[in-house]
């Protein structure tokens, strides 16, 4: 038997792994951080065997509750991913799998390599509507790639996505590849009508470093980057800044940050209500965009969610409400689920990269729908 | 120089193709009626030379006003398709093309074989949520296929889709394709919840004879079906006998006949509202069923298309309005351009196969949105 | 139930088909001939269920040897074939399948359609290697198309390649694709090593009217085309007229004719050493050619094959033989099976279109050895 | 303007970057040593001007012939890559090109990264045929794959085959990659014949610790793998060690070694003349190993190569002749060319990543025709 994480996005830590029935792992702690829920290994074992995976720390992760209801992602061939039988015991998770193959991949989420992203950015870089812009490093000197859909001008809606400041929300990359996929294709009306009067901003990927190093929710030193909006900086928070300083440049129209939330099992919106700017105007526009996303799609909902901000007291640190603030323009964080969407759940395979592709492209549609409004 | 049309779907005749500044062509009429539009052919030429195709029957063809504005296909490796430049003087449809290959395929739309007919049957069935129904042999001795998505249940609603009923309408099956392939993907959202409470029953190709013959709107024996839905026969429209026996076994809760239109540059619904029993819940419902259409896609719109037939004028013989009076429900014929939707123009592609399917999967998003309303 | 085999290449006649144990049926004649063999029909019947099929006139067929350890060929999905349990008892051919889906294909050999057909010839024809050349028509109106690899260069091998003169042998055309597929790909050094020196002019489909009529052996009227070479007529086989003519321009170095043969359970060569100007120098290349093929594929053998005729006693009307006795060159007949490899045989499989694919080419390999040595 | 590495297999120092007529930049030496060659690198510049990138090291790489006549790969989408025009003048390598995209991708050789590497031993893992096989973790804690291709028996040959020693040469996981899709291929002929009587043991990429840090020519310390086989520790070349571990398990009755050689622009082996029980029947078994890749490919040639050891005088501490001396068996090492063919020149892209597998594939058409001499 092995186990090893030493590959990209990987974190696990071996504590004993003699015999199949008793496997001891824990977590690794983001880097210069308390931080820690995502794993990713590959096991070596003996098909046919239940082999029995201890997360030992599991009950002191970001999220406890994320481990309710929750089953781990496995893969033979690194692009099936299915759920299997997991379970939380307040103070570890434990996975029981007997594998078909000799080794398998287990995983918090269907991950998004960074070959992936590399891959992703050259691809739409290639499109005649698609402007690959750089940004400038990370702190391991990787570089921040901002995608430009639709040729630049005064006249149109300026609509920024950004997604996966928390790196182990691998979702939110599975969104911006679906997104992306329609958006480029000249063959979808809705998308070619988007670039007749919106140009994108679209960051893949907010925190190549976190995702390469299999954090959960920082940068490669340790910081939380949705934390980071009131007042980023190039030593610290390199990622934030760039974006910043390039929004500043272009303005905001409409903001919409993609996340994965660990507990709640629903696809949900959070708006920018207790930001001190916050006007009827936009929450009727938002109201409509939910709206049009409720009538297309079953995977989203408006009933779970985070707690409304009262007027005021947004926490201006966070992306949505720093965006929303300083460029006056309606701003979401959107959160797809680890889980499964509860109200449409899939026993074997959960949420998956193929609904977070599919619900990235309805989202075009919702915005196809307000985008005459965004601007009063 | 030679030219054949002697494959699936081909019709021309060659009067005289002696040079390539002077070919002479004709369109064929359908068998048994004097129909005509629809031509499909090969031309194998001189690359790099301008061939001047006159099509000579044009101005006296079904729909001479399909000519105006109208461009073309033309394609070398029968997979892309694009347009080419073409003039109708009233009285001759003029194709001018330097062909960049020895050979070209020339159509009025995108061809859908038999062959990718058959397979996309033999795929459906595949799939656990889809039961392959044969419902009786054409005139020629081809299959009626039915295909049943979604388990049988008397409190489902029943959901009927039937395309090309004229078989020169080609995109009509390609909207099914797209319709289908979202239909029957197990993570799509829509389809699952859809299929919780709906059943599907779709007839890809009403007329596999007329679509093999090369026919522009009637089957083997010159029958136009869509003015046979008052009293079909086994001996002259059996393609209609037998779906409409089929609908009388399962009843119908909302119904859409897919169409193509030679002359609008625009995607539309034709409604019900002249048949007897028409309501105005049915109205209300059918109003929404566009806005949903209207908010998602602007390959869809409401200003141009049909007169709304005045209440009790409806033509009975005509499916959409058949339908909605003898199962007393929704119903719409819903046609695409062959020109281009001139809302959101292609010069080099206009309408197309991959505009159709992604369309036919938009429509999937309309059904969601009224699925609930369906039943009173 | 329902049996149909109105579709490209369909063959079948319904005797009786009511109940699934007793399923009676024959295989149509070539028209105005008496040959017939080939099977090609879809059944709809009851999954689950096994369905006894009886081809009644089996006994009197072509070739009855060709039923004896045959195994017919079935797919759902028209793309993945298999093999399913058949006897022989001397008078009927009898298949017995519970077939899993609602709808099966049957058919003697993995089908190879006209739709396919004319994509291949499109597909090469884009290669800058490739020229496509139109013969002139077939009696059903159709193009004879020949495919010319390499620059025209009097230096060079002019190395013609047939396929399919018997339109039931399918196998034949997907040989003709594995070999194009490797003679076009423009990063294979043995393809381009060869065209540096060696024009190739194949034919991927020498009868296409008999293919899509379902025919085993002739062409529209009954005429069996390989027994025509010595005097072909435009009037009853223009199919090798235009082919022979365009040899007289081009002259022929090497010839390879490629079929299917009916009892034989192996891949073999039959060459010409009994035309009148066979030479010994002809004798050596085509045993090194042999050679070749031994030493890389297990798939070819020469212990099993056609008795050699002896010197002077070819007959001069069959394709390699008058091609060799008027262009003084090495040629050969290349049959393959519709059995199996008895050497390697696959009991699920048999030999298969991949197979046929694989041969095809792996013979680019074997002329690549012989090429230096064609002419003297 | 930027320049980065940070990634999969990525070494480049940039020393300036300010203008594009005047990059300046050095290849990182592999950790702990002083062996440098191999460059991967991202430039973000502008389309359209052009970029000169200095190599200012090159002078003092590992192999400075290598520079000569060879030309850098370049790739926007990292699937298709090109050569651009490059020079050496003793000291520098300078690369020329104006890009068409904002960003381009350069590499010494096509790489072949670690996912993809993960990939194929997953996808190997799959096949009924193939067993995987952990050997052991590397010194940065990978995991040494090798898998096992038919079922184990005494009876059979055993064939071992090793690639990518030195990780820079990633060459050779393509042809494994070419080598492997045949192997595993249940309807390729040759495959399966193989398979009845020998097993082969493939290991993928030998050195995955240097591959990820985009070494050159040796593992995480520092270690030049093809140096260790006479003494392997598992301090030091645990990669070596737990081969040969296994190839004491199993037996060796042929072995091959892949590699890239940066000089000779050819295809060649280099065989194990040297080694004290060097026999005349390997020396035949070996050509004929050569003659059969002489017939079927013109990629392979024997006039080219490393000059022959003398009785006696191999080094034995190099992989093919440490295998053939301890196992008594033939054994080559295979050198694939970072240039070209130079046979067979392909100005636009080189030796290829497609070329070094179907050099794979045709490799086993020539193991094919030796195996029944392999045991004596
Ligand atoms: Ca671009
Ligand atoms: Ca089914
Ligand atoms: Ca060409
Ligand atoms: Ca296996």
């Amino acid at each position: 038997m092995f186990i090893t994480a030493q590959f990209d996005s990987g974190n696990i830590e071996v504590i004993e792994a003699n015999t199949p029935d008793n496997i001891q792992l824990a977590i690794r702690k983001d880097n210069q951080s308390e931080f820690y829920q995502w794993f990713h290994f590959k096991l070596y074992g003996e098909p046919g065997v239940e082999h029995v995976m201890h997360i030992n720390n599991a009950g002191q992760s970001a999220y406890p509750d994320g481990w309710k209801e929750y089953s781990a992602l496995a893969s033979y061939d690194r692009e099936n991913w299915f759920r299997v039988p997991t379970e939380f015991n307040g103070k570890e998770l434990i996975i029981r799998h007997s594998p078909d193959q000799e080794s398998v991949y287990y995983a918090y989420f269907t991950p998004y390599s960074y070959e992936r992203h590399q891959d992703l950015v050259q691809w739409a870089q290639q499109s005649i509507e698609c402007q690959h812009v750089l940004l400038g490093p990370t702190l391991d000197g990787r570089d921040m790639n901002l995608l430009v859909i639709g040729e630049a001008d005064d006249q149109k809606n300026k609509i920024w996505i950004t997604a996966r400041q928390h790196p182990g929300e691998s979702m939110a990359e599975w969104f911006i590849e679906g997104l992306l996929s329609r958006l480029l294709d000249d063959e979808d009306g809705t998308a070619r009508k988007l670039l007749e009067n919106n140009v994108f901003y679209v960051v893949p990927n907010m925190n190549p470093d976190g995702s390469v190093r299999g954090h959960l929710r920082t940068n490669a030193v340790g910081v939380n980057l949705n934390r980071e909006w009131a007042e980023p900086s190039v030593e610290k928070s390199p990622e934030v800044y760039y974006v910043l300083q390039a929004m500043q440049e272009t303005g905001v129209d409409f903001y919409l940050d993609v996340h994965g939330d660990e507990a709640l099992p629903y696809n949900f919106l959070a708006g920018c209500e207790g930001v001190p700017s916050y006007t009827d105007e936009m929450h009727q526009v938002g109201e409509k965009f939910k709206q049009i996303l409720l009538a297309i799609t079953p995977e989203f909902q408006v009933e779970h969610g985070y707690e409304v901000d009262k007027p005021g007291e947004a926490n201006l640190t966070v992306a949505s409400n720093a965006v929303s603030e300083r460029f006056n323009c309606l701003a979401f964080t959107l959160e797809m689920p680890f889980k499964d969407n509860a109200n449409l759940p899939d026993v074997d395979f959960g949420w998956s990269a193929n609904r977070s592709q599919q619900f990235g492209a309805d989202v075009l549609s919702a915005i196809y729908g307000i985008a005459n409004s965004l601007r009063s």
